[in-house]
């Protein structure tokens, strides 16, 4: 369901990719779509309404249409075959529904488990780098800055930001509002902030969904969210305070074994995370690894493919592990 | 010096715009810009080579020709008349040169002084900001992750951008290094950090130069410079630890009243700083405050027009305060 969309065609694609067994797909969309077909191992499939008495009648079923959508259909899974993996935030906090990062907390998924929700993109890449730290040396407290691409905001936003960005080489106008050549440091609808003053809907995601995948409810975690004219991968600035003081050689080795996490860490030999190299991968680029000194402190950055493992790769590695009865590769 | 750079037509067009009595205007630049002119109120002025005798001879002497060819004339202007004013940064860390943001630290700027440096862009944005909170609530700790212009690395790297942007949407491939739709962390040469690991050279001076200019000598700092794809103000994700813990409102108020700085700070609204709002602005916009409740901190995003406060406007307001013998209006 949202088959149409930038995340739902990623789905598509690495389904394809990874060669899960598919016997029989059918793509459902909003009625916009209509009349639209999709591609799919060398097939074109006709896009369909959707309609919940259709889309309960399979194994397997990614939601990728909205939260709205996801709250409607939720009721006519119950007593279905169908094992729903939810890309939307509809019910990410809700205790009943796990939350999973394959690599964080899998075990969580369990074999008898029928609805789970994906997270939030900048969660997933966030909790890849968090969780070996946290099980090696204990959080006691995080701070994080996102440079979050376009692709999280859609495809027509991807659109608007391309388009915008020739209009503007071509010398003309740009609304203020354009992504173009600008930051724009506010992802989501205005909440209220605890503490004090005006948090983003993304920054209180990031917040909720983090402390709840670690398992560690009240983790003193500030996030500032703010999307970058870059295509598809998400960056992050991170700095996080630890029970433990290991060495910069201790946190290398604990982040070289852990999964998902990928270290590229030679800022004299030019290699660090960027979202263009990271584009494409499966797991988290982390570099940029250094100690502030006082109060004691590590700093890194991490980039991550917003589609692929901050969405449509992460909902499939759900899938992968509930087919398999275990956990991920 | 330094007269067909970045830096350098800046200073000429806001010498201009600003009024600033000229009787006689010379520009000087590497031998590469011989042949050259530049425009200055109306008029074509041809540029010429360096040379630390026809430099010398000068009212008023702005440089920003890199620190290497500061170091270079530094001693010409022994005995001269001059008023320097040094955009790169040689001598910024130098207990004898003054390191002025003139809104922060203007009383440093003596009349007698004849050679002085301007900060670092990134440091001159932040401390318009910090220098107010820490009068009024005394900072404890200051973390920064910032969203940096590629103004602030010349004009070849600005053509740069411009040219692979324009690949890129045509769908030719571009480096791996290329800014084009994509982030760099690193931004001058790596140094080893205080603490482990490595920094960058931005980041370092970020941190000595705010250091110095709040006269906070241990004030831990911990910063994270990153490059993006904007054209010229930078930008900059800042949370702050205070002595006192002040509420939201006085707070706002603090700020509204500190020069240089203006409050955009209504996130409802779609009021929030932004670098093409900032392009063009003679100081700071300041948003998205707000306060993380455990520990108390506060958060906040500011942009800055890198060319203007960041550096030429910042050296001709040091300039005009010279000449007023007085602070800055």
């Amino acid at each position: 369901m949202g088959a149409t969309g930038i995340v739902g065609s990623e789905i598509l694609k690495i389904l394809e990719e990874r060669r899960f067994p598919v016997k029989a797909l059918r793509a459902f969309a909003s009625e916009r779509s209509v009349g639209k077909s999709v591609s799919f191992a060398g097939r074109s499939v006709a896009v369909e309404v959707a309609d919940p008495e259709a889309i309960r009648d399979h194994d397997v079923v990614f939601l990728s249409a909205g939260a709205t959508l996801s709250r409607e259909l939720r009721a006519s899974f119950e007593g279905s075959r169908a094992r729903v993996y939810d890309n939307t935030s509809a019910f990410r906090l809700e205790p009943s529904v796990p939350l999973v990062v394959p690599e964080v907390n899998g075990q969580e998924l369990t074999a008898d488990c029928r609805y789970a929700s994906v997270p939030n993109c900048t969660t997933i890449l966030l909790t890849l780098a968090l969780h070996p730290l946290h099980q090696a040396f204990g959080l006691r407290r995080v701070v994080v800055s996102t440079y979050q691409a376009i692709s999280g905001a859609g495809a027509q936003a991807l659109e608007d930001l391309l388009q915008d960005t020739r209009a503007h080489l071509e010398g003309a106008d740009v609304a203020p509002s354009s992504l173009a050549f600008n930051l724009i440091p506010r992802i989501g609808p205005t909440l209220e902030k605890p503490g004090g003053g005006w948090q983003t809907g993304e920054e209180d995601k990031v917040v909720a969904e983090a402390r709840r995948i670690l398992g560690v409810a009240d983790l003193p975690l500030a996030v500032t969210c703010v999307r970058v004219p870059v295509l598809r991968a998400h960056s992050e600035s991170v700095m996080v305070e630890m029970e433990a003081r290991p060495s910069l050689e201790e946190v290398r080795s604990v982040l070289r074994g852990a999964p998902g996490v990928e270290l590229r860490d030679d800022l004299e030999g030019g290699i660090y995370p960027t979202p263009r190299q990271a584009s494409g991968i499966d797991g988290i680029h982390v570099g940029r690894l250094r100690f502030e000194p006082e109060p004691s402190a590590l700093s890194f950055f991490l980039s991550g493919d917003q589609l692929r493992k901050g969405a449509a790769l992460n909902a499939i590695q759900m899938a992968e592990q509930q087919r398999q009865g275990g956990g991920v590769a």
